[in-house]
């Protein structure tokens, strides 16, 4: 069997997450047993969410075993099988860690999905058609279920969930506007994922300056807002939105490093009446077949061309995903693996 | 026609409320036209929303305007009437403001409702079988949406909202916790409004000791928050709800003077994945009769015994408005008007 690379979470950070919280290893992947395949991975997905994962807080996932290698997602290949269920060559996304492969239980409900790459990238089932995608479709599609002509806003709008969330907008004849960092990512933005407006949150130095370029980048208000960041990004928003409107909260990445993150003014929920929401699309098992299947299409057909951040070799995963962190990558943050 | 004592807002509080905001006036009661009765009042309710009220913000009701006659519901008499739809001797309840007399237009929707007061005392119209009892019955039902056997909490527990809120869960075989000031009214809340235990925050000092008691007295935390109140008592909460909780935020008392009210950790709205959900009661004018039925039924059987704060005379509002303000009154607070 061939050596397997392997990143384990060494120690958990305090504060910041630096490098040395990982450490590479190197071990033999097992014999397969019956009913087991051997994956090799191509892609590794980096992602905010493994950012709380590393703390060791209750939350709604049990956090990441210290001395294991990082979980996470991943999309590769077949190579060698004891399954009737995969054939080696089958391209397949699984959650096979921060390795170069794994042996899966082929039997185990959803633990890996044969998928197709004729029209679509192997990497992308990893971004708009994965599980941010899915992400993205839940928090605007069942969460803030905008009607036609409504405007919705989200963070970190050339993220792997952001830019699926603008196509998903316009595709619902909404009016999308991004908040990014950095005049190229807003161009980005606006050029080609098809976003309405994009404003620069690094212009501004508070709340109030960005809730004013806010205004003039929603001069009907804001219906849905969907949240990854947190902050003074929700707090610019909240005193925008419309009576009624929905926030769907999905991530905080401001806070992931313990500090306090306070929301200023919790009672304009209350005048405004909004609905503010948060939900972890993994509970949503339901809606990811309907999901995929509108994220495959707007991939298929041109309508979503999701940028990636492809860092090179299982050896750079810790140091790009700390650049996830601080807003370094420029969309969905892989590691490419072969 | 008679003479018609009125309390008038005549200037807006800067910060906290006082009693010179207020100004008592006399003036004469037009002459009845066509379709109109004129109303004996013989309760003013008086209601946390009306300090909200009193500010010139931006809110979801237009602020109460200045030199005018201070809004708020009544219960009261017809004395004469010029449309066919009542009679003298009916027994109303309406929006008539503080004054003792109103001319109301028969003729305009839901302006005059007439009530029976054969099994429930006419002042109830105005708290358990009335706008708050219906701002109970909305977010418990509506929003909160409890299962039998799940643990619900409500701020300021013994007022018109809480205390209905409280009988509502109960007759949903909910485990109904409260949160009130001071030990008579705690006491009150389980021996008399049925609550399964009730905590004394003025007995917290912070908000991570009040969630210590929180936690003792929903061993098996929170699924469903009603909330009055906001602040120290919010955050002291958010940390006890369990997964996919809901929150009705209906009021935040602790802010209406303007002063900062932040939640603390917002993240643990995503990492409960809750719903937390503003609402204002009169825009849900469908749900009063289903509500209205169930409460008068409470109300009439002795399942719910709302106690009420009782000031005599329509010059002892502003203070009685503002003692309510400060959490003095004791139940629901009325102005006893004849």
């Amino acid at each position: 069997m061939p050596l397997n690379p392997q990143i384990l979470l060494d120690n958990r950070p305090t504060g910041e997450a630096v490098a040395s919280n990982f450490r590479l290893v190197s071990s033999e992947t097992p014999a397969l047993q019956d009913g087991q395949v051997l994956v090799r991975h191509h892609f590794l997905s980096l992602d905010p969410y493994m950012r709380g994962r590393m703390n060791d807080a209750k939350s709604y996932a049990a956090p990441q075993p210290l001395g294991e290698v990082m979980q996470g997602g991943t999309a590769g290949e077949v190579v060698e099988s004891r399954s009737p269920k995969f054939q080696p060559g089958d391209k397949v996304v699984g959650m096979g860690g921060w390795q170069q492969y794994s042996v899966v239980n082929a039997d185990q409900p959803g633990a890996l999905r044969k998928v197709d790459t004729t029209h679509v990238p192997l990497s992308h089932y990893l971004g708009a058609v994965g599980m941010p995608g899915v992400t993205a479709w839940y928090g605007l599609v069942k969460i803030i279920a905008p009607k036609s002509g409504q405007t919705v806003v989200v963070s970190a709008a050339t993220g792997a969930v952001g830019s699926a969330f603008g196509a998903l907008a316009k595709a619902r004849g909404c009016r999308a506007v991004g908040i990014a960092g950095g005049p190229d990512k807003c161009k980005y933005a606006v050029d080609e994922l098809g976003f309405d407006a994009c404003i620069d949150y690094k212009l501004h130095k508070d709340a109030a300056s960005l809730s004013k370029a806010l205004k003039e980048a929603c001069p009907d208000g804001i219906d849905g807002y969907f949240e990854n960041v947190g902050g003074m990004v929700l707090d610019a928003v909240l005193p925008r939105m419309n009576a009624f409107g929905r926030i769907a909260l999905c991530g905080m990445i401001a806070g992931y490093d313990g500090q306090p993150l306070p929301l200023s003014y919790p009672a304009l929920i209350l005048t405004n009446r909004l609905k503010v929401q948060g939900f972890i699309v993994s509970e949503h098992m339901e809606v990811w077949p309907e999901a995929l299947k509108e994220l495959g299409t707007l991939v298929a057909t041109g309508k979503l061309r999701p940028r990636e951040s492809v860092a090179q070799g299982l050896e750079s995963a810790p140091e790009a995903f700390l650049g996830l962190l601080k807003g370094r990558n420029f969309g969905k943050q892989l590691v490419k693996l072969i």
